[in-house]
Parts: C-alpha cells; structure tokens; sequence
C-alpha cells in the first residue's frame, strides 16, 4: 500500500528524551548536564524546548522496576532513573500549553481502573494533551515488585492488554460528555441518566464503574504502541492510533509501513487512524565534520563491557555472551520471553551488516535500535523529508543522544528547514494532541449505541 | 497531657478545597462557581489562594469509586467528580512554589511499589512539598473496580495498611540521598554501593525494590492520616505526621489530643512528631449579621431528602432510616465496617444535642461532621486562636463551605488578625512541606543501621 500523494500532508513530531540521553554514552559527553537529569528543572527544560519546536507531543518512557543488567559495574552505566511519567507530564503540563504529553503505563502490573483514572486526570489537567503509551512489561524485577514470581508470559501479557485497553475505553466513556450539568434550579450537580455503569466481568479484570471524573477532554487520550512482535503488531493494528516503530534502515521502515497500515485497514479503521513514527537519533552541527566528531566521540566513549551487557539485556538474557568471541558472530539465539521484536531486530541488523558481536553492542548501545541520522541541518532535514514523502513514516520520534544540546540542535536548526520545505508546522493547528495528530475526537459508544447502558450500582 | 507553653508555637493551617464546597448545598450557593469545579483553572485558583495565605498544603480527598447513596436522585447531589489526587497536585505542584500539595491514596486498593513511585515522583517535581493522606477503602464500589467481591474487613484493611507504609518507606530509602553520583571520570551514572533492596516479604505484599528514582528530596512525604477509630489510631500513633481530628467541640477535641499524643509517645515518639489539625468550616463576613445570613442560606439550600441520604451512607448504610419518624432519636444501630470513627461520632452528636434524625441529617450535611465557624474575621480567629492555645489542636483543616469565595474570605480577613497575633507564620519558613511544618526529614533507615542492606537482585 503506498501513501498517496497529499501535498498537505505534513510530518508529525514527537521526543523521546531520555535523561540521561538517548546514546548509552550521552550523559558521559561534556555537554550533558548529567547530574540534574532528574531534578524537575531538568524536565522543564526540555518540554520547553520541545513546544518551541512545535512538536506534536514528548514521550515518557518507562518500567516500573529495573531491567537485569549482567554486572553490577555495568548496571550502573547503562540504566536510568524513572520518575512516575503520568505524575511527571502533569507537572509538566502546567509550563506548556499545547504540546502533547505521552506517558507509558504498563497494562502488566497496573489495574484498568486506576490507570483509566490517571489518564483522565493528565487529560484534563492538560485540557485535551494526554498520550498513552500502552506497553506489557517484560523484566522479572518488575514482577517481583509486584507480588508474582514470574512476569506473565507473552500471549498473556498481550490478551490483558487488549481487555485492559477495553476497559479503560469504557470507563473513559461512563460518563456522557455533558454529565455535568451544575444545575442549581433542580439540584443536580451531574445527571445521573448520563452516568453509565460498565459491570466488566472478563477473563482478567472485574471493573464495576462508572468513573469518577468526567469524560477525558479528548474524549479518551492518543492511545500509542511500540510493539513490533506479531502479537504487539496485531494489538496496534486493533488499537493504536500512533505507532513508534524503530528501523534503521528506510525500506525495512517502509515494509513495516506498509505491512501495519494493511492491518489497520484489515482491523476495520482508516489506514489515516493510526499515526507510524520512526525513531531517529539526530546528531546535527553546522558542518558535517562536527556533527561526525560529535558522532565519534561519542562512540568513544562508549565503554565495550557495559555495550556488552546492553546487548545481552536486549536480547532478552538467552545467552551469556562473555562465553563467545567478541569478534566472531551471534550465536543462534534460543526465543526470548522479553521483547521478541527487538531480539529479532538485533539479529537481523547483525546479519545484513555482518557485525561481530562487539560492533552489534557498540551499534546497538549507540543508536539503541533506532536511526541514527549525522550532519547538517540541510542534511539531517534531507533525509527526513525523503524518509516521510516516500512513505516509510508519518513523522518522527526524535531523541536526543544527549542533554541539553542535541536537542537545542535539532529544534534551532533541524525545523526551521522543514518549515520552509512546507513539511512541518509553524504554528500549533489546535489546542489538543488530538488535533495537532489530525485524530478524530472518538464519540462515546452511548451516542451510537444507547442500548450498551448498564445502570450504576451505586445508587 | 497538657501542651507545654510555647510563644514561639504557631498555628499550621492545610485547605480542604473540596471543589463543590464542604457544605452539601455550597455548589448551590450563588457565588460558587459551580460549573467548572472539576477543571484545572478551578484548581489552579484554590492552590494560589492557599499560597496567598500562607497555608503549610492543600488537600485533596480522594475515593477509587463512588460511595453508595440511597437513590438515584440523591446521589447526584451528594457525591463529587474526583481527580486522581497525586497526578493533580503535580500539575499544581508547577504554579506553586511553597504551599504543600497532601493527596490521598488508599492502602486497600493499590500496590506500595506504584503508590510509592507516584508520592516520589511528586516530590521531587514539587522539590520537597509532597504528602500522602493514608487512607483504607470502605465502599463496595470501589472493591468492585478492582476485581473484588467484598471491601476487606476492618481489621484487615488497617494490617494491609500497616505493612504497606512500610514497604513505601523501605522503597524511598532504597536509594540513599547521595545515590547519584554522575561522575564522568568513573563512568557511573549511580553508585550501586547506595542501592538497596528490598527483598520484601510480607503478609500482604511481596516487594523486591530497589524504587527507580532518587530518594525523596523530603526522605519520605509527609504521612499524613485521619482515622479515628481505635485501628486508625493506633496506626496514627505508630506513623502519622499530621492527623486530621473532627470534633465539632473543643472539649471532645481536646480530650482526643491529648490521649493521641499519648498514644504517640508509648509508640516511642516525640509528641511533637504529629501534629493534630482539627477540621473547621468557616463562614466569614464583614459583619456577624451577614455570616449569619450566609449560614442561614446555605442551610435552607440542603433538600432533607439529601440531607438523609448523606446521613444514611455516613452512618455505613446499616439503618433504613426512611422507616423511621424523621422527627424522632436516632435509633440504636449495628456496627458497620465502613468507618466505625464516623458513625460513632454522629451517634455522640445525636445523643448530646438531643437531635431529631432530620436535624441530624441536615446538622451532619451542613458540617460534614466539622466545626462550623461563623462570625466577623475577628471573631473566627478569636475562635482558632482559644481552641489552638487551649491545647485542642496544632492546627487547622480549613474547609471552606463553597468555593471560590469562602476561601477567598477565610484568606483575606482571618489570615492577617491570627498573623498580628503571632500565631501563624508572615512568611514561609522554609521550602519543604516538612520545613513549613517544623518536622524533621527522616534520615535513610541505612545511616544508622548498614547491616540491614539487602543486595538488589537487578545485576
């Protein structure tokens, strides 16, 4: 399927800063304010920088626990710490005014109706800018933070984040977009016949409802996935409204494309109902030979051990690969439990490159799966524009190898370029995420369907 | 135990902003703004009044559900949208740069590992202004949000509580205060050396820790909590900072500070690491006429049918009360294992004011079972002021009737007479919510005792 020509479609923008930097090794570069990644002026800094970009939204990434690092050294070098993303965005939506805020909450180790409700809450503290990143959790430390031995198996984990995602939906739906009627003459502060219960009996979650706030400004909030496994690809398809997807190299980006936005249609949407993103790690200076001396340094510093144990995470821990030569290839990798979608990525990549295992950690640690673009901001604009008008996206997910200044980098010098090419906006169209992403305001399913009320039990 | 004399004692003053009013009519007052209760410029408004006047926080109530009320109608008078507290306090956390932000979370149904990451997360956003309001869930409704058949017991609900407070604390210590190294030389983002586990199993939880963020810029929120029944006081003794105590009069008031500070003490604490605030409802106006006209106003606005409503779901739902003369006594009731706290002091207020079940019922709906302070500015801080100087409590939960502008009144006219007294602060003392409210920051468990650590099981 391939896009067709549309002279007004423009690329859409989200970051995805990370801390500490998106490269293993940014925070180690002597511009990074590394001390302060997690202090909130840190964090306000750069949702600052994104709104002065214009980009559509930032993304939060998360994990409620830490994922299994192969040495204790090497742990320290290589994870980050997480602040709560929904309570961070909120704190965050009070400096900004229209820029989209994307959180991730795991379907895994969270109940429907508490993440229903938090969702809410960050879409009307933000008046309409609330993202959801819907993710199932995959590290063993994360279970055990929550009670169970083991973490849920992959089928598992994805059957509850369908029922979730439903039941949040309904709950996000339970009351009528004017329940609130204030009316002092009949003493009504809401009305009770636009109140809706759910009496959720499902094969994972039992949710009563209805909830306890009024419907969501956007109706329910952007609903965004990443997963690239069959069973995360089959989910986004059903639900997903923008899709991270991470490929380095522009045809697989486009095949994935193409492969997706088939599914969506397959699944009953519009094929325009489900936004795909591509990571891209932007390295931009005024000449190329900076951007290439910032990307070597980089690369520099960079140290192999802790790239080592990077790639052993990534694979999901199915191999110790201390055991293997360095040099020589990946061993054939047993399937993984954790994320199947980046252990395939990984050993694709290393086969059609032909990297030995230390250049795939080194490559992997560098870019951490996504496209790594270096130069000008000409050159850097180039290859994004070419990327989006032959179809392989509908914009980006930019993160910055490093923090404050690739990012400072990217917005000063990067968008002004797309802006004059007419590829990207030079004012926010709208006030919600919704609208800037052209997404339609879904209508609650009473407006169609008026026969799905199930009456409150709690009067 | 009579409060020792101390000029330098001063009064400590958190809001109650419920956003329709603590008075049940307050919404149908006609200065409330009744339509725009549940939006973030409404909230915005109240927590800048509150800084306006100096408060030490504002708090925000909060139910994972609705409770049950008799009748449709009735319902939708009584009960009230609610935000998810802690993801609303970040977004006020960023207009605010002193007042604290106290939000309540239910040990009932929650996991310690997210409730402890999100009271973090606010306080590191708010830079050291974060509390947490422990409360245990006693409606149905909200048990059938999480899959539950049936609310746990009393006494269940108060043991869960119990362990979940420690396993919140272990997880804010897992970190010590000076984890975050960043030291470039090293290479090391964290020292892991500073990282504990948990290894945590407990009764009710099973909690492997480490937490995925800095310590608390306060070492733990202030913990804050309101059960009066003997389970809740006895866990208020064990670990509550700051208790909010309902006693429509000063002796009933005095007599329950005095034996909590006891009970504080033989729980091996320092009188002074709790403070008790009592909950008053303040009617404040130029002249005594119109603060009476105002009370008068509001009073006739509660509709009796609602008024016995709202009694009937104070009282636990154990009595039909439609059954009984509305003119006659409070009939003798069964216990409930809602809040036993409540019922017995509404049985107390009915048997020593000799009341009728309708005077009950509006009396109860009127207050909501706090003191109700009517009168000039003078008058209303000559009242805080005996009740505070008298030993009845270190403070006060003001719940303004109706918003926005009782608060505004409260602010404008008592504030400035109890400052020219010297008993409430020109100035915030400090920038933490700890600091404002002269407690001290709890030093990591690890200080004192290293034997205790527990190696993460993350590398």
């Amino acid at each position: 399927m391939t896009q067709p020509p549309n002279p007004d479609r423009q690329i859409k923008i989200m970051s995805f800063p990370v801390s500490t930097g998106a490269h293993i090794a940014g925070w180690l570069h002597p511009s990074a304010d590394a001390g302060k990644a997690h202090t909130i002026g840190f964090q306000r800094r750069t949702a600052l920088t994104c709104e002065r970009g214009l980009f559509d939204a930032m993304f939060i990434a998360d994990a409620q626990g830490f994922r299994k690092i192969e040495g204790r050294d090497a742990f320290c070098r290589v994870d980050v710490p997480r602040f709560d993303p929904v309570t961070l965005l909120a704190a965050l939506s009070a400096v900004t005014s229209h820029l989209g805020l994307v959180g991730t909450l795991s379907t895994s180790y969270n109940e429907p109706y508490s993440a229903a409700r938090r969702f809410a809450t960050l879409d009307h503290v933000s008046e309409g800018r609330a993202g959801w990143n819907v993710v199932t959790s995959t590290s063993e430390n994360e279970a055990h933070n929550f009670g169970r031995d083991t973490h849920f198996g992959h089928a598992e984990r994805y059957a509850r984040a369908h029922e979730f995602i439903e039941v949040c939906k309904a709950l996000w739906d339970s009351w009528d977009d004017d329940a609130v009627v204030a009316d002092r003459v009949g003493g009504r502060y809401f009305d009770p016949d636009r109140l809706h219960g759910l009496g959720h009996r499902g094969e994972h979650f039992r949710v009563a409802g209805p909830m306890t706030l009024p419907r969501p400004p956007q109706g329910y909030p952007v609903i965004v996935q990443a997963g690239a496994s069959a069973d995360g690809q089959a989910l986004a398809a059903a639900t997903a409204e923008v899709v991270f997807s991470s490929n380095p190299a522009q045809a697989g980006a486009k095949a994935y494309y193409d492969s997706l936005k088939a599914d969506v249609v397959a699944a009953g949407r519009n094929a325009g109902d489900c936004l795909i993103l591509s990571a891209v790690q932007p390295i931009v200076a005024p000449t190329e030979r900076e951007a290439n001396e910032i990307a070597a340094e980089l690369h520099r510093l960079i140290q192999p051990a802790v790239a080592l144990s990077f790639l052993q995470m990534s694979l999901g821990h199915v191999v110790d690969l201390s055991q293997h030569d360095p040099d020589g290839p990946l061993p054939d990798l047993p399937e993984t439990s954790g994320s199947q979608s980046t252990q395939a990525r990984l050993v694709a990549w290393a086969k059609r490159d032909n990297l030995s295992i230390a250049e795939l950690a080194r490559h992997s640690a560098a870019g951490r799966t996504s496209k790594t673009l270096t130069g000008t901001p000409e050159q850097v604009a180039d290859a994004l524009a070419t990327w989006f008008t032959e179809g392989a996206s509908d914009g980006f997910v930019v993160a910055p190898p490093y923090l404050p200044d690739s990012l400072d980098a990217f917005v000063d010098g990067v968008i002004p370029i797309l802006q004059e090419r007419g590829l990207f906006r030079t004012a926010y169209e709208g006030t919600t995420l919704r609208e800037n992403l052209g997404l339609k305001r879904p209508p609650s399913r009473y407006e169609a369907h008026p026969e799905l009320h199930v009456e409150p039990e709690i009067w």
